[in-house]
């Protein structure tokens, strides 16, 4: 190449970074790997008879125009039907001019992003939060900023006092993104009753709420669903931008995820989306629009709870019997993830390495999804991929690596000089 | 909505504009109407029974790792699929790091945009050039330049001519964006002559060619393919960034298109669409792959190729017959367009909205392809979507009104205070 790429490159190329659990899909192919690192759905939940069948009715009933470009906003009927399921998560009064599909929540995310993001402008993140909101938002050059949680979701206190000493310093404070339910990577529930709180909080300061739910239809046994009622409900004003996803409730291949918010926004986000990719797959959006319209997801939804309840439980028990004392975790009432505490001073990257080195396990670290650079000693545990057996000894292999590094005189810290 | 959206919105959100041409797709829906407006492919060309076979094989033999995402960069097979596949094009020596799977290649045009474009960096556009990549450069704020074009494409001399005046304005100029084959909106072909040269002159300033080549494959008779071999095939330096798509050739709603560039902007790219969408869809993916496998585009393509040339030699014919003089049209070699210039001081957006409202026939006003204003008095017309029957009567219709607007002593022209 005789053309220097790094005189071309864009202010926001030059940011980019790796989204640290995509690095770790390289190791999902390693034989006998067991993988606690993707937070992808397991595939056994798929129903893959469904879809071939709707795919195959659409072919034939729909023929060429299922295969056509389709709008820009996606399918008219899958918009529909999502306003009706909406209602399912207490929404009501959703029209299909407050919905557009998008190739994904990520997508979604992003195009939020495009839409209110200057260089510098405030975002404001839970601590710790999703990775590749944090990183999307990154790549906009946009100042993130967390906000402290506690068991019961973010700090309502330490929501305020950021807000203050952002307004104190000039900046414009566009957006906060929350995941109310089951959070990733906390799977931290955002206290009912801190809810319209916060939704208030912001509003009087102008800032939009980004709200990610894929994993609120995803609770345990006991679970009261009235408590995870999504922010949304509350949203009398529009402040918030709804993200909805099919990914962890059917099948995370089939793309079509969607965006509820007022009308102004959802037209921004059309146009955005026009240059971006023009349209998702029809049939993409066609089948999952068949497995809404035939009731699927209501069936398939509690065979999801139990498949993913009884592996947190797998879990949890292998961490007790397992992980040594100085370390802590949260026990997840849903959703895929449990986030470890280890003692302070041990670094997860350092002993990741090691776990895939050594010992053939894999998780993520827990520092990328700290936006102030906390969570050196965390580790993200998914237990969604690997069996009740794998998991046992999988937990049981990490225990040994941190037991064997908590009683080395040199615990595997990373030098400073490499920080 | 209490929230003030104008403060929150992004100085990149304030530029977004409407596609001219999605803008139409409403109008595909009005009764009876003729559209010669949507550059989309005919559904009757799309090889259903194939793709719906592929499906039922797809879901029988990959089970639920179809429907699982997918890496960032692509399935696997397709992009090894598509190796091959440039060796058809001429294109020599792809190695499975040159490509990324794109979600249409508009993706792949805003990817490269985000990669490179600062606000105010020069990229250089064919006089006229496709809307989607202009509204796409024009969202990053680029500095849009318009390169004069003549029946063989692209003025060499007016291209340096217009480096040569960025350079002394001190302009960063980073890409040019290129259809040289069968053009859209103008049909025109860049000559082979001029395809080295091209890339030299760019070569030599450090710009970036991105190729877009969407219509190479539908040439009609008497065409010598050779003629239409790719920029990129003359590119041992990797100065080019090609992008390919089936959306022609198999169905536009399989979202399944890929670029072909050096493994630096390929890693850069996968990077931006890690945060953008994570993943394509796996369906359509795998779908597209067993296509390439079993040749299906070998066999189709010359179905393809006939089709549309039966329908542009319908438009040719008609537009001989019904349009008045002080009318001009390229006549396309292969491709969906004919470009259509209108007497002097005709306004074809005051046009398209009488042939909307009193003959039921849609096109494209020409202007926004032209990033320099110029294109007033052009019109896009598809000959894709109509029968032989509707071209013909289509094409009577706006002969008809184009020449009322002829006679009288006012013709449709936008009143100065208006633009």
């Amino acid at each position: 190449m005789n053309i220097d790429l790094r005189l071309l490159f864009s202010d926001d190329a030059e940011v980019m970074r790796e989204n640290a659990i995509r690095a770790m899909s390289k190791f999902a192919l390693k034989k006998g790997i067991i993988s606690f690192s993707g937070g992808m759905p397991n595939p056994e939940t798929f129903p893959i008879e469904a879809i071939s069948r709707f795919a195959q009715e659409i072919l034939q009933e729909e023929g060429a125009n299922a295969l056509q470009y389709g709008l820009t906003l996606g399918h008219t009927k899958l918009i529909e039907a999502l306003c009706k399921f909406m209602e399912r998560r207490q929404v009501f009064g959703v029209a299909p001019e407050n919905i557009i599909i998008t190739n994904g929540s990520a997508q979604g995310i992003d195009l939020v992003g495009r839409l209110f993001l200057n260089p510098g402008d405030a975002v404001l993140f839970e601590l710790p939060s999703y990775i590749g909101a944090i990183l999307s938002y990154a790549n906009f050059r946009a100042t993130l900023v967390g906000v402290a949680c506690d068991e019961h979701g973010v700090s309502l206190e330490d929501l305020k006092n950021k807000i203050r000493g952002l307004r104190h310093e000039g900046k414009p404070i566009k957006l906060m993104y929350t995941i109310p339910n089951f959070q990733n990577p906390s799977g931290v529930t955002l206290q009912w009753e801190r809810r319209q709180p916060l939704l208030d909080i912001l509003a009087d300061e102008g800032v939009l709420l980004v709200e990610d739910d894929p994993y609120g239809e995803i609770y345990f046994q006991g679970v009261d669903p009235a408590s995870l009622i999504p922010i949304k409900a509350f949203d009398k004003d529009h402040n918030v931008i709804y993200l909805g996803t099919f990914s962890k409730l059917l099948a995370a291949g089939l793309r079509g995820a969607w965006a509820v918010a007022h009308p102004d926004i959802i037209r921004k986000m059309e146009l955005a989306k026009q240059v971006g990719d023009i349209c998702g797959s029809s049939l993409d959006q066609r089948i999952i629009y068949r497995c809404l319209r035939d009731n699927l997801i209501d069936r398939h939804v509690p065979v999801i709870r139990k498949f993913y309840e009884a592996r947190c439980q797998a879990m949890l028990a292998a961490l007790e019997k397992h992980f040594p004392e100085g370390t802590r975790w949260n026990r997840p009432r849903g959703g895929l993830f449990v986030l470890v505490t280890l003692p302070e001073g041990m670094d997860s990257e350092a002993l990741l390495k090691m776990a895939l080195d050594e010992y053939n396990v894999s998780f993520v670290s827990g520092k990328p999804f700290f936006v102030d650079g906390q969570g050196a000693n965390t580790i993200r545990l998914a237990y969604s991929k690997e069996t009740a057996g794998n998991i046992e000894e999988g937990i049981r292999r990490l225990g040994e690596l941190i037991k064997k590094h908590l009683c080395t005189p040199h615990p595997p810290l990373k030098p400073a000089a490499a920080r």
